[in-house]
């Protein structure tokens, strides 16, 4: 079947490419398209969207699958870019030049590079304040979503202050007792989440929030995190027709699945030989459950409502959206699984900038957290890590190759995860403040673009 | 010594670390600084820097290796920066997503897609004209500078009009018989360089202007190449002195070794397991072989002389310069050799950024050709590739991995060549039109930037 429609699809696409014959780039000066782009004014509302481990690479690699080779994907649609340094540091503050999400997402929340696995705090283990923080205690609306377990450490970055990334939820405590609220810590992850009052929280990751609070762990402690959160005025939603239910008013904790959220894409894992040449699988992702344009869509609503209702001179909002399994799927060396998440995570970001075509005072930005393996080579490379050759919508083929993972000789898949890769990351704004992403900037800067943006201290 | 000195360097570096702590980006609003940086004008003069096979991860592996992670090279100080796609196409048409330096350079060039190997000519082997082809018939002066052989696909791009890069010299045009001057075509590429009468070319590559042109090939059969460039009017220099004593007024072909030109730096090459912990030799160029940076430098004083000169009021030039073995180094997995190359690039940037400080207008774009294999990833990972640790100055470890060609298990070493990639890379410019590489841009519209920046047509 795959092939089947390759083929259709390759003889569709060559009349369109021949005739087309060679590509022409835009003849028109848009140097004042880029000077009525800068606004160096304030924001009412900022979204940040993540494609966790996207960068250059993964941006192509989508585009070429979807939207073919000179097509444009939402996330082109920018018009302010430039390109940002990811890495982290050792616990001796030498610079560690691969980092992770938990020390980039705390680079760009708090300001601060700090060691892998740490959420919201210095290698020195002082919480660090976060723009999110910031935004709530200015009367800002908070939202965060996620494909991921809404606890996993991306998400987490924002809201929570905690040593390890891996203490999610009251259970997961064992690397982080000095956090425990026992001890006058601020708990858990998922506690953190909804202690924190952020009014929008929606990803994957019930069975964190399913977990019963120690005794001595503070004032809910024998209930559920979700029950800690509904006695903090929280609804809950669990799938997608309880998500398109929500309405205005209360805060909303939506967890879709007990850990990280389904796939929609699948097929052609790489291996060495590659596999394929052929199509991805699509259509994979349970009906029940929401994508994360649909999770977008509806954070943008709830959160939104205030702005446009009574009392609409209030402060906005910050919102982060999340793609995480753009990252977790590279890890997997699984390319088709990769590009179906980053087409939901453009989708999510079309519905940003259709927000802030509507909303002018809105700052949206969007980048990666650090570069990760996947590369596009010649179809008849001999690469030495897994590779796929995926036949594209415009009908041609294209090899993805992992390589940071030694190969296992028994059965030509990876051995290990794939790592993510140091290179510095696209980065692309609009609204106000936005120019202040073009050039070279480092990650910690984005704390301070938002800050200014929102007028928060 | 490697080790004695990582050792020094780590001691006094890490003082100045872990004073500074944790970096913290910039806080002011750089609006202004972005808009200001936007001009809409024409340009006198064009500067177009190529690191050939160097994007985001090669610019972070010399930015992190010889100025740190926070550190800042000259390719980072531009205004105004996006994104480029490189793909090029088959000859039916149809999108190959992983390009090679003949088809890039020939994008840039003339504003159009071809097929990998091409130089100056369409999938239909019609003659493209070129930016290097309209400056001069427009009275601009033209510059070509490369490590490479100068008749390599980088340089070659902008100057010649041919079936295949491989037909540098009048004795290798086998696969290139329709281009023969004897059956009306325009001769090997260093033929079309001098006939063209590029102001100013300097690299490598006497061997093919030293072959002695068949008989029945164009008016200076029987002569070399150099021959014929000196009955042209060139002047020629071989060497570092030669360079430095080349004075304005007659066009100057410089051609400092047999093929490519000379590396600076060595060790560590690339293996499984990875080679280090070591530090990179520096200084193994030979004094008498001039740098890019001194060929840039020699280039833009020959090119402005006429500029400052009398008729002053004439056109400027257009200058491209090359730094061709970041491409070939990583295609050998040698992390070192790669930046050394790119600091010697870098340095021509460098100069290129103060000529333009001094000349206002002065179009100046950096980017590359394609993007390449090398990857940072942590130091305890086991890529599949060949990888090799470095320590930085700054003094902490970088491990940089290569994965796009098989491993020997003989040897540990790469089986074969590293691949290009495909991923969108980096582009950045200063000056009239720079804003137009803001974005997301295809490489084909580099063309039609500089083109409006000369207004020539």
């Amino acid at each position: 079947m795959s092939r089947r429609i390759a083929t259709a699809a390759a003889a569709a696409i060559l009349v369109i490419l021949v005739a087309v014959g060679v590509a022409v780039g835009a003849d028109n000066d848009r140097s004042n398209d880029v000077r009525r782009a800068i606004d160096g004014g304030t924001a009412k509302n900022v979204i940040l969207l993540i494609g966790d481990g996207m960068s250059d690479s993964e941006i192509t690699i989508a585009r070429n699958y979807t939207a073919g080779a000179a097509g444009r994907l939402a996330v082109d649609g920018f018009p302010l870019t430039g390109q940002m340094t990811t890495y982290s540091v050792f616990p001796d503050g030498t610079p560690d030049y691969d980092p992770e999400s938990a020390s980039t997402s705390t680079a760009w929340s708090t300001g601060s590079k700090t060691v892998d696995g740490r959420i919201g705090t210095n290698r020195l283990d002082q919480d660090l304040t976060s723009i999110l923080d910031l935004a709530r205690r200015a009367g800002y609306r908070t939202g965060n979503v996620s494909t991921a377990d809404i606890t996993d450490a991306t998400p987490a970055g924002p809201m929570a202050h905690i040593a390890s990334r891996g203490c999610a939820g009251p259970l997961n405590m064992a690397s982080c007792a000095q956090d425990r609220k026992s001890v006058g810590g601020l708990g858990s992850i998922a506690e953190q989440a909804v202690d924190h009052r952020v009014d929008v929280l929606l990803g994957g990751g019930k069975a964190r929030f399913d977990q019963v609070i120690p005794a001595g762990e503070g004032p809910y402690a024998g209930r559920t995190v979700i029950q800690q959160a509904q006695a903090l005025g929280y609804s809950l939603a669990t799938d997608k027709a309880g998500l398109a239910a929500a309405q205005p008013g209360t805060k909303l904790l939506g967890l879709f699945t007990p850990s990280h959220m389904s796939l929609d894409w699948g097929g052609l894992a790489a291996k060495k030989p590659p596999a394929g040449p052929g199509r991805c699988q699509t259509g994979l992702k349970p009906g029940t459950e929401p994508t994360l344009a649909d999770m977008t869509r509806k954070a943008l609503e709830l959160l939104d409502a205030r702005v446009r209702g009574p009392g609409s001179d209030q402060p906005g909002f910050f919102l982060q959206v999340e793609g995480a399994s753009i990252d977790k799927r590279a890890h997997a060396a699984q390319p088709c699984e990769q590009i179906g998440e980053s087409v939901d995570f453009d989708r999510a970001v079309r519905l940003a900038l259709d927000f802030a075509g509507k909303n002018k005072n809105t700052l949206v930005i969007v980048t990666g957290d650090h570069a990760h393996t996947g590369q596009i080579v010649e179809t008849d490379a001999t690469p030495a890590g897994a590779s796929s050759i995926l036949v594209t919508n415009e009908g041609a083929q294209m090899m993805v190759t992992y390589g940071t993972a030694s190969i296992d000789p028994a059965t030509g898949l990876p051995a290990g995860s794939q790592e993510h890769t140091g290179a510095q990351i696209r980065v692309a704004a609009l609204g106000p403040q936005a120019a202040n992403v073009v050039g070279l900037i480092d990650q910690t800067e984005l704390f301070t673009i938002m800050k200014r943006a929102l007028q928060v201290k």
